[in-house]
């Protein structure tokens, strides 16, 4: 087995082939090409300490599969990974790439993970792999390191699991391990630049960032469980009498006649679909399906898939393999003729994640076969992805643009239509996601759904709108949550007694996104030709202030904007840090002075966001 | 790749060898041999299910190891897997074998996880192996098993996360499957027998149940972690003065002269250890010493070890290969001389699990090689047991026993003198842990540590009194927790106000234990002999009762206990559940008619115990 000698596969971007890869890969299951030409637009990266890490890499194979070695500073930083929950710097900690719906604990796993990081030393790596890849980002020293630590009787002063975790010392020495299982060769892919310049290069790599269409970018409302055509109806035309600017309406499960499985055909509820269609377009709105891939047996295409199915069911179920031709047409034809000529505006692809953590304990099996040649552990951190693909190629195909819903998603993911979101609720995770999201090319939704209160729903919602998708999920409930936010009154249709200041704030709120449709679409072009991404963590614009180093609940929004969102819990009082330069408040309209921590004082129905003086905006 | 013809290997156990088994295994690594005999005095077992089983068990041999597939009835429970958790019946459940110390949710993942099941349709399974596998009890379905369903249009009524999980049904068909990572093949051990059956032949295959010295099953305490010589003596001297009948004191991590990793040398805490064993053995006291097996630079032996250790460090020291000879000597020989030879009566053998979901990330990566060929995934598995294996002997080379506390443990473990325990503390968690504890031939203790006030520790100390060790481990408090239950005030030393009664309640429960010593003496000795497990679950002693197959909150304490012990949160009222006989109450003396749940009263120093008519305690 050999290392091959790196070499240049585009402006700053290296190389190296480990053994003998395997046949599925994220780059071999591309169908959106590299974009040469804009990562020769990008400055000229000379080589530096990417080609450096690459020819310091060391490995060995093994039955275990391959493991990989590379140099680590103790001073390094580390970004990306995916989509994680639990803070934005992966120095010093262990990433599992594996997806997963309910990541319990900051362990990698995510609905998102990315075989993808960033050193702040100047570098980033891609490994090109579906498998449950293991990265320790420092957490490990060789036998020996320690050996001439000599200190003895220390006095120990406070007996609690911190106090005498923090007794443990670590050692000088520090290296990444990489273990990539079940696999005899591996690519890696190393990217020079800065932190920023490493996330751009990778998203071009990727094909360049989403364009999504102007309407995506509008408000969406997802409609309740239990709701009927009529009921639609009757939500889409309350919305407008209330003045509320949502575009994109949602329907959950119901409308399947047969969900969990799926059978993707109307049920009894929405008896003259194609009517309902129409009039909601009438009405200028958008609409959106949710759906899961797995296909119950009264499905009308399951006998023609059966072949192209994985071995296990799901849910009494086939489970499609994406990551062959034949399941991507049946899929592609059935949607385009059902959905997408009929005027559907988008998907929401729910559960292609997989759970470990869930009592219910769904999903295939990891040692599930496709017909494709995959493995259910490698489809497993594909089938976001190849979902997407398939999708957003159904659309292409008929000339049409989608913005759509993801409940997974992966490596190469920054060209596609799709935002992520979790059934997941920690409002302060949901900030942490959105500022991850950046580092690996995903879009992030922190929907609202179930609220505390009135004041909980604003800080929500203003988290929300500025975000990649302005999405309430109001599926727990029938009245939209400005009138009620608990679940039981708003079943038993009671309004809230100040629905109508909740109503006015959040109507604010909408028009204020609304009112960001240019500059976010701006942002959202850059992204597509440069691969800076429209949502950015502070690290990526600051590299060199030492503060925003781990700043994981603040955020670049477009160019010009620094949005600092504050959860229900945190109250109306936040310290935030504004880097070097002059600022000016977008609700208060004062000017702040960068470069230090200050307090602010927020009522619930605004959001702290600073506006570069120097904007215009 | 083959299956070879299965065979006999004792009454009632059968094995068959797919494949080539690895070198490093549990029964390759065992130093207690198998109770022939014993196995022949308990009743005969004719070729049954497990043989069966046996039979229909098929295999695929690929880079993703062995997968195992066998049947499985709907009706089929499923108990063992080692010391869970979230609950006793595994069907329908992924069971992951990997040691981990903070299972945050019902993986499977475990302090001591073991590839042993047993199955309520007439057998078990042992799965020969270190490798974190996976095993599927009847939670995947083979596609096409649902191809004939055709419910479409039922209504929905209510949405929330669980209706939605309702929704989703299972199919007719189930299968095990159990899939083994990194190996070319692995040996499977199937038994005969009824659940209990099942459990002895387990047991005694493992080398039959431990059976401690009396000491070990009289009242233990572990004392302030900030404590020195002269504190040790003066509390060993306030129980006495006090009337606590405590037996064997436990010194945590401040001995060493350096802990985490440690040194196994006497700190400047501790200026003339001899001097306390004797004094303390003086009292009537035991001692025992906290250490875990990650050898600091200063240690006298690190030299000595450094070849025989793992290629990692973890915090700062060698990680011993107890699959060697070598390390397991350098480490005999050093305690006997140190610790063994002056008295210290056992050990306490920490962090030898791992940790997936603790921040601090500790532990030597699973790519970890030691020098007799093991990895670190397989070590991982391994190291408590073979830790434990190490200083038992260390023990029985000097010709004296032990009875130790450990916190990994795994396959064929009855045999070793070491009682579980857990950082964690939920005390519900800990009672299931303590049923499903007599499935796998381990013994565990739900000790008692941090109280949110007096009524909270006599409940916690009513399960302990009724487990495996009667221990309080107070090495957050300086004063004893019936003085004080808060920390903060303990630290301050001042007693809370009723430390009198609860002084008086705690006395009363631990003589209660003292009192039942001969009986749970009895019990291990039949553990010993028959490899009946002196705890054991309603379901091992009545399997014809439909109604037990699930209680996880209620155990069989000797042959002619049913202990039923409360949390604190539970009140003093609880539904119990007997089975058919009569009973009499422990505490209240009065008779009850089984076959039937009931409702008992019970006071806070009261535990519900109920004692067969029959058996004239």
């Amino acid at each position: 087995m050999k290392k091959q000698e790196l070499h240049q596969i585009a402006n700053g971007i290296y190389e190296v082939v480990i053994g003998i890869p395997e046949v599925h890969t994220p780059t071999a299951h591309r169908s959106v090409q590299m974009r040469k030409e804009a990562l020769m637009a990008l400055p000229d990266a000379r080589p530096g300490r990417a080609v450096e890490i690459l020819r310091a890499l060391s490995f060995r194979i093994s039955q275990r599969g391959v493991l990989l070695r590379l140099p680590m500073d103790p001073s390094e930083n580390i970004y990306g990974f995916g989509l994680q929950f639990f803070g934005i710097n992966s120095a010093g900690k262990r990433r599992l790439i594996k997806v997963n719906s309910d990541p319990v604990a900051d362990t990698g796993e995510s609905h998102a993970p990315v075989p993808f990081y960033i050193s702040s030393s100047g570098y980033a790596l891609f490994v090109d792999t579906y498998r449950t890849a293991t990265f320790q980002m420092g957490t490990v020293a060789k036998k020996g390191a320690s050996r001439s630590m000599r200190i003895e009787n220390e006095a120990h002063t406070e007996f609690s699991e911190s106090a005498l975790y923090a007794l443990k010392k670590s050692a000088q020495e520090r290296e990444i391990l990489i273990e990539i299982p079940r696999c005899n060769g591996v690519r890696c892919i190393a990217i020079e630049g800065s932190i920023l310049e490493c996330v751009q290069r990778y998203n071009l790599f990727s094909g360049g960032g989403v364009c999504p269409p102007e309407w995506g970018l509008y408000p969406w409302y997802r409609l309740y469980g239990g709701c009927d055509q009529k009921e639609a109806l009757r939500m889409a035309k309350e919305f407008r009498a209330d003045g509320m600017p949502i575009k994109v309406i949602g329907i959950e499960p119901g409308w399947h006649s047969h969900s969990y499985s799926c059978t993707y055909r109307w049920s009894d509820l929405f008896p003259a679909p194609q009517e309902m269609i129409d009039q909601m377009q009438e009405m200028g709105y958008a609409l959106n399906l949710w759906e899961h891939a797995f296909v119950y047996p009264a499905a009308e295409f399951y006998e023609e898939l059966l072949p192209y199915a994985g071995d296990y069911e799901v849910w009494n179920g086939l489970v499609p393999d994406f990551a062959g031709k034949e399941a991507r047409e049946i899929f592609k034809a059935y949607h385009q003729k059902h959905f997408i000529d009929r005027g559907i505006s988008g998907l929401k692809l729910d559960e292609c994640d997989n759970s470990d953590y869930n009592p219910s304990d769904w999903s295939f099996p990891e040692c599930s076969q496709f017909p494709s040649g995959m493995d259910g552990e490698q489809m497993h951190q594909a089938l976001g992805i190849l979902y997407q693909d398939t999708i957003r190629q159904a659309y292409a195909e008929r000339g049409k643009e989608t913005y759509s819903e993801v409940r997974s998603s992966g490596a190469l993911a920054s060209p596609q239509p799709f935002v992520l979101y979790s059934d997941l609720y920690d409002h302060r995770k949901f900030i942490t996601a959105l500022v991850n999201s950046g580092f690996s090319g995903l879009l992030w939704c922190p929907e609202v759904r179930d609220c505390v209160n009135g004041d909980d729903l604003l800080r929500r919602l203003e988290t929300v709108i500025f975000s990649h998708q302005a999405l309430i999920n109001a599926w727990r409930i029938p009245m939209p949550p400005w009138k009620q936010t608990d679940i039981d009154l708003s079943l038993a249709k009671i309004q809230m007694e100040d629905a109508p200041y909740y109503t006015a704030a959040c109507r604010k709120l909408l028009e204020v996104r609304i009112s960001l449709i240019p500059y976010l679409k701006k942002a959202f072009e850059e992204y597509q030709n440069s691969g800076k991404p429209p949502i950015r963590a502070l690290v990526m614009d600051y590299p060199e202030d030492p503060n925003v180093a781990d700043i994981g609940d603040e955020y670049l929004f477009g160019d010009e904007m620094i949005v600092c969102p504050l959860t229900y819990e945190e109250g109306t009082r936040k310290e935030v840090y504004l880097p070097k330069g002059r600022f000016y408040g977008f609700f208060d309209k004062r000017f702040y002075e960068g470069g230090r921590s200050l307090t602010v004082d927020v009522p619930y129905d605004e959001i702290p966001v600073f506006v570069k003086e120097s904007s215009g905006i």
